[in-house]
């Protein structure tokens, strides 16, 4: 399995994934600006993985603070945690694990032996999200025995957190387990994470995966090839409504129409209950160059717009179940998802 | 109006489609082999102006043989004609367009005049494309009057035949007549024919155009956007079954969810009555790099399979109307197409 995090020896130590698949380069941070523009810059991304990386990140503001008081070393961790929150805006594992790191800051009266809590509850965080995936797997896969072709969008495995994924976890379960497993995975334009991060971490990991655009997905239904359809989630409303990386929709549409599974993948933390459903989820529209520009090479005249949603939402009734690490909530609804997560 | 081809002055001029949009370059063809390469090269394009374009080329054959006898110059636009043959594997109008050609070779009595007369039936070929554009407009205007938000993919428009195209002549129609039409164009991975062709040359004419890629229509369709979605089609089984660029079929999926009006715009020439139906059309695999490495910059890694199928089969039941030059076939089936086509 891959390991896109680690922390070992006072330093971070990271998988650059803006260089993936064409290199494999261990990005090691030894300071808090390190890690703040190793998130900033993409070098990891996945909610989960952002929020591990920011708690190893307050970590390092230690490195800097040996022989100090314990006011002057709190107080390195404190803007150390203050810094790190403006990686990225939008990240809700960001400010939560951040919250954590605090607490344990706040918390502390010995000095000597703060940089040990803080590291220990860093790594609480990090063996938190890799049992959440394993626990992911563990129930996804009751759904996925005796599916031999899974389609997929975006990246939603290991590299979006810190060993398992979401998604893709099931399928790492099953292949384990020594089941004849095979993975399709949509490149997702604009940002191509299918492509260059799903097709990597499933290859390396030796489940056999073939990589098509976007477009190609609904011809693969038609013509039979597609067992089950998983993806993951963004946010998901309080009514089973998920939000998930642009083009998800389509393929909850389409596995409908062929009569083929829908699953989405998620940990309880991307339920928001404040949101009665979808249509209250805000889609962020990001930059023209995504689109306009693949790969830096201008495709779209200056003349033409350029829409850009980042996600789309995909109604609970289209999803066949959601696989959380509590377990799997079958044809999603408010009562079923409150009675599993909210008893 | 865009101008793809031009002939002049024993010139074949042609908008050289592979610099567009970054430059727009005229390629001038004044020898056989140079219209052989601008076809192969896919600097002309879309099965009708390939079909006009090898129709000039074979009057270029002239220009070496001005001074032979009746024989020498025959056999040299006949040597043209085989040559410009090959230039294409599949191109069902290339070879139609050749056996135009090669009839008036054949019936030809006067060397004098046999030039004359190749330069006209190749003029009738193109001004018969033009006119079967101007009336697929015509037609598909009054089932488009009132969409203001039309969705298309790939490019079947003035570039792919001579002047109006198919799927955007009606656009072009209800544009010049004063309507507010706006275009939402699919980029068309893997060779964005969407972002580089249609969104240049619905700006050229003033059209306002937003380019997505081809996972955002779903979206698009789900917010109420888009008023109705039109394509063009490649080939056309007898029982309405249409072939055309890959991702169609999922568009004609979710404009039936959305109860979106799914058009299909081609010229009887597309229609195969030797197929009953659309599992029957063959479907071209392309190169792996088409989708491996976009603009030449590697995307997927080494280990992943890639698939790359050309086209889509969207059955019958799913279009709502096919638009002819000939007139429109609402709620196609094997009878209406029939009757309209082969009274």
């Amino acid at each position: 399995m891959i390991e896109p995090l680690r922390f070992d020896n006072d330093a971070l130590h990271l998988i650059d994934q803006t260089k993936l698949p064409l290199e494999l380069v261990d990005l090691v941070c030894t300071t808090v600006d390190q890690v703040h523009d190793a998130i900033s810059r993409l070098v990891v991304r996945g909610a989960p993985a952002i929020g591990i990386a920011a708690a190893y990140g307050v970590c390092l503001a230690g490195n800097a603070s040996k022989n100090a008081t314990k006011n002057a070393s709190a107080n390195n961790y404190l803007e150390a945690i203050e810094s790190l929150a403006t990686s990225r805006p939008t990240a809700v594992n960001l400010f939560w694990a951040l919250d954590r790191m605090k607490a344990i800051v706040d918390a502390n009266t010995d000095s000597e032996s703060l940089k040990d809590q803080l590291i220990a509850e860093a790594r609480l965080i990090h063996e938190e999200d890799i049992q959440m995936g394993e626990a992911i797997g563990r129930h996804g896969a009751t759904l996925l025995t005796g599916c031999q072709r899974v389609l997929t969008h975006c990246n939603a495995g290991g590299l979006a957190t810190s060993k398992w994924g979401t998604a893709l976890a099931p399928i790492y379960h099953l292949h384990r387990s020594g089941a004849a497993i095979e993975v399709f995975a949509d490149e997702t334009r604009p940002l191509m994470q299918g492509a260059r991060l799903t097709a990597w971490e499933l290859a390396r990991s030796g489940v056999p995966v073939t990589v098509l655009t976007d477009s190609m997905a609904g011809s693969l239904l038609q013509t039979g090839t597609i067992d089950a359809v998983i993806v993951g989630a963004d946010r998901i409303a309080a009514n089973g409504d998920a939000a998930n990386k642009i083009g998800t929709y389509p393929l909850a549409v389409l596995a409908k129409h062929h009569q083929v599974p829908f699953y989405v993948a998620a940990p309880s933390s991307t339920f928001d209950f404040a949101l009665a459903s979808g249509d209250l989820i805000p889609i962020e529209q990001r930059a023209r160059e995504e689109v306009a520009s693949p790969g830096g090479i201008k495709m779209v005249p200056d003349e033409a717009s350029v829409v850009n949603p980042a996600f789309d939402v995909t109604p609970a009734e289209l999803i066949t179940a959601i696989i959380t690490e509590q377990g799997n909530i079958d044809s999603p609804n408010a009562n079923r998802i409150a009675e599993l997560l909210l008893r």
